[in-house]
């Protein structure tokens, strides 16, 4: 089989050099074009020194139309890049997985309010699927336009889909405790990002509005078919990688949620429930395309407290494109992402 | 005015380090007994390089008898061994602060039932005053014996209280998700504490029931007059100090959270409310006994988000014992604890 | 091609995880027996939840016997355990690369009085192979036992060697300051290890003596034929995994450094030399089995600095391992170790 | 007796926030003026939200003049401000003291091609006071221009100075291979000072030669009367404070290392020898004015190596600062320096 031929623009962030390190070790994977405004020309192994050995390529611009010959362009690049030139792409045949958040709310007047612009090709947003395979699978291997879900709605979804799912979420306003290492924020050069400002310190951000919020929403509505109300709180951890979503939802008290999760996830290759009693940890998948998710109902609360860890770069992002990918060509969706977690 | 004698047992944990390094500073407190066991008769700056230069002592055992000249004990060992040595010492007129959780709870049953022992002198139980200043200021200043609270505690109350005592949290049960650095572990040596372990890392761990929650339950009922519903999830964070209380309770629409929360702390030395929409980290707290909080209420849902943080060792544990000293001895409250937080 | 049957002996420390790792991606390996004295009977992904999904067995004790079909056993045991088991499992014809130090040192008396100790079979240690595939591919390839090199002593032979072996190093002592993350000091339960105590701190440890120190100049007294003088300062980094080697050496003026580096090691699938000018970074080889060397002549110094780094558990360890198993059973050297470094 | 009125010029860098934090603890100081351009007309604990309860000031610009009622300012700005405002400054009969590197240097053509720009004021280089007190503490308590020396600098003279005074340090080239906290590059807002650049990652950087150099060889040789030969080599560390000098010089042997160290600082307030064998980590300096010391001499190396710590915000920056400020305006030394380090 020829193997597939990869663009990725936006090469230079941290989504891309991880969508670079898990193509590296893909069995059907050729890294055909690499885009990057800001090093174009640059040796991609001068640019990121762990790459030697591993690839002979340079950046290259936007402009050099070696995207032409691609068969999958990744944008890893930020909001309001992808939906400026995935038109022209997609005439030309090529298929698109999009990192970034530009074609995962399927309402326009929605998506520009929370990412403060008109949205340039409102007309592919219905034609854009969202690509959680755990919940699109059949649509995604179907698709031309895949928007690769943002990171904290991964965990999130996750976390609370099967009680969604199964009806079993009582009326209460769903709460989602999220925590994200730093990379979450990508390679963004802002004082507050900096190590000693970052390093032994926790907070909170966003309590009033994130833009993952109405992400979440949606695809529960999908699921549930009305909109859940959702309480969802992110914070920073010192460190590089990894998000820990805690999950609250009232529920009657006669579900078995530990056979309510296991059987819902029973088939899926990268989502892992825990035994009962369980912590996951979020250096469990470090590095790894896989959720683990355990599930409590802690005494007399009416509760159900759901944990849920993902590598945000993996699974929240490079990884699941790759899933995403995997499943657009036809291929296994395990392909290339194989490798276990690194721990310690 | 002559200084106080203080005496600290189990000196050699980071309890009995913060007590030390607080009290160095504290203008009316005389260090004249430091206790441990393991470390008895080796000089406190051999075992804790850091305190070169500031002190001249040993640690003795707790047979030496100093003891008895101290006019306030602080024990800073593992729960259960305070209430073996309390009565004898409060015979001898001398005032007791444990760190530990010996005296925090009213009910020798709940005591025993989360302790896994019986309490050895239950009949002090109803004596001992919870000493979170914020919530019993008075009667600290008339005890003999005070049960300083622990560091989830504290962050958690403080977060609830003001909503709480104005009656205007609902009655789904309150959530408290609970996030701290490691040294709340103490010093404790199990493979899980290892920094290889931990760094790069975040998980929950106690989801089904954590010794915290009783004593939560019980400052919330002491106020409210019923026993609150409670969901209390603690979690590590890959740093040595902070504790980040993300708190959440249903609240009616017309109150104004902010003005109700800066009037609760508006005398208050320790407290303080930050501004609207404001974040606070757990770094504006190292070292320091403050407690920041804001208060928040996500558009639509229902919900007061209310983010509280403290220093563990100190607001969490020593600073808030020596506030409790402060207040026992007639000193101005804020002796010793001036501070500012050590950023970055 | 049958694939290898591997035991692994000590599977529950840093060694013998990450072996277990790097042995799953390999495609010539099959794990057979993974021995565990404390872990005995329970499930590897039990004790290891990281390694969900990817295998499906348990750890035995060494009395099970399973060893004896095994074609290489790794020892990852502390020091002083391979000594005694060697003997009978090479009788067997079972091939043996031993992660500790049992094997290092070609004299015994030396052994002794570094490892507090005698040595239990002497009379294997001129046998045994020492594994730094780089000094001694061809012995490797041939060797029944191999001792695999210490994490320091990979970084500084290898930063050192081409000076040694051309002779240009002067007569001034060598000086190795060298830098570890704390996963070198293994699981080790003490104090010194935990992360409050690790964390946001920074010390040179061992300065009077260090085990590696012998195996260091062993190494480079094969190379020259003449024992070299060296300082070896190693330093305990608040970081898990990575080795800065530091080595300074006075050198004649007139020595091309650039190129005598990049020629000793133009053959070498896992030394890369940077080009003039660079500071390698410990996690340009995170995970990952490559060490990387910049070498530098600071003006009018006479000195030349070489800077190497190494991710201490793979090329420092368990990659070397694989590594060497390679070279004994004629497979390509890099299989199973050509996954890229994990950044960031 | 009236406090002293301070000016801080740059108060919203690193070595801006320490000085505030300093001297709201010091009992003769009033934070007077705290100027910063970028954050001019906010208030300070708005700005810096860990300060709020403890001052009640604004940021100024550095037009308002208010400068003009100060006793002495301090410069804590990049390099090349303070030259320009001193001489000014200096008749009105302002004291200064200057945390950046302007007056370190007597040599203006030294300064000039260090620091890529001539000098603005050459005439004050020689009235400048370099301010390392263990080496210039009369001159100190005369000057009115202090330049206090770096960070680095400070830990490595302090290493080195009992054998070069002594004259015990051979003709070889003195090695001073230093390890810095982030802290030490300031707020600066670079890709490389990311929290995921930098976290789990060590590395060098400067070897072909850095700022520190020539300042370090000029204490050197002031002391001893001539240049000596030095390779600096400095590294960073994930770590926010602290700085770890390991300082390598051959010796001869007949020297008693301990009693020359002990000896050189015996009367030294912020300069403390630690027993033999002992290795002093930077935690034990954590937030205070210390250097702490530990003296070795590997077997049979000829070699002295010296382990040198201290906080390079405090003894290498704001605190220095203040200790040189206590000695120009006749205080105790140690006034507002007082508090222990924070450990853990």
């Amino acid at each position: 089989m020829e193997p597939i031929r990869i663009g990725i623009i936006g090469g230079n962030g941290y989504g891309g050099m991880e969508l670079i390190r898990l193509l590296l070790n893909h069995p059907c994977a050729e890294l055909y074009c690499l885009v990057s405004r800001s090093e174009a020309g640059r040796r991609v192994d001068d640019v990121f020194p762990h790459f030697r050995g591993q690839l002979d390529q340079r950046f290259q611009s936007a402009e050099e139309n070696e995207l032409d010959g691609c068969d999958v362009v990744f944008f890893a690049t930020p909001n309001g890049v992808a939906m400026h030139q995935a038109p022209a792409m997609l005439d030309q045949g090529i298929k698109i997985i999009d990192l970034a958040a530009d074609f995962r709310l399927r309402d326009p007047a929605l998506w520009a309010q929370w990412y403060g612009q008109p949205h340039a090709c409102p007309e592919l947003l219905s034609e854009a699927v969202y690509g959680l395979p755990e919940l699109n699978r059949a649509a995604i291997a179907q698709a031309h336009l895949v928007a690769n879900p943002g990171c904290y709605p991964t965990a999130v979804i996750l976390g609370f889909w099967p009680l969604i799912r199964a009806g079993v979420a009582g009326s209460a306003p769903l709460i989602a405790d999220a925590k994200s290492g730093v990379s979450g924020a990508g390679r963004s050069v802002v004082v507050g990002n900096l190590l000693a400002e970052l390093s032994e310190n926790f907070r909170a951000y966003g309590v009033s509005g994130h833009r993952h919020l109405p992400e979440i929403r949606q695809a529960l509505e999908v699921t549930s078919g009305e909109m859940p109300n959702l309480v969802f709180v992110p914070h920073v951890v010192p460190m590089i990688r990894g998000i820990h979503a805690t999950c609250y939802s009232v529920v009657s008290s006669d579900v078995d949620l530990q056979a309510l999760y296991e059987n819902a996830y029973r088939d899926e290759p990268f989502v892992d429930v825990l035994g009962t009693g369980s912590h996951p940890e979020t250096r469990s998948v470090r590095g790894a395309n896989f959720c683990r998710i355990a599930v409590h109902r802690p005494p007399q609360s009416g509760y159900a407290v759901v944990l849920s860890v993902i590598d945000n770069l993996v699974k929240g992002a490079a990884g699941q494109a790759v899933q995403n990918m995997n499943l657009m060509f036809g291929l296994p969706e395990t392909s290339g992402l194989n490798s276990p977690p690194i721990v310690p």
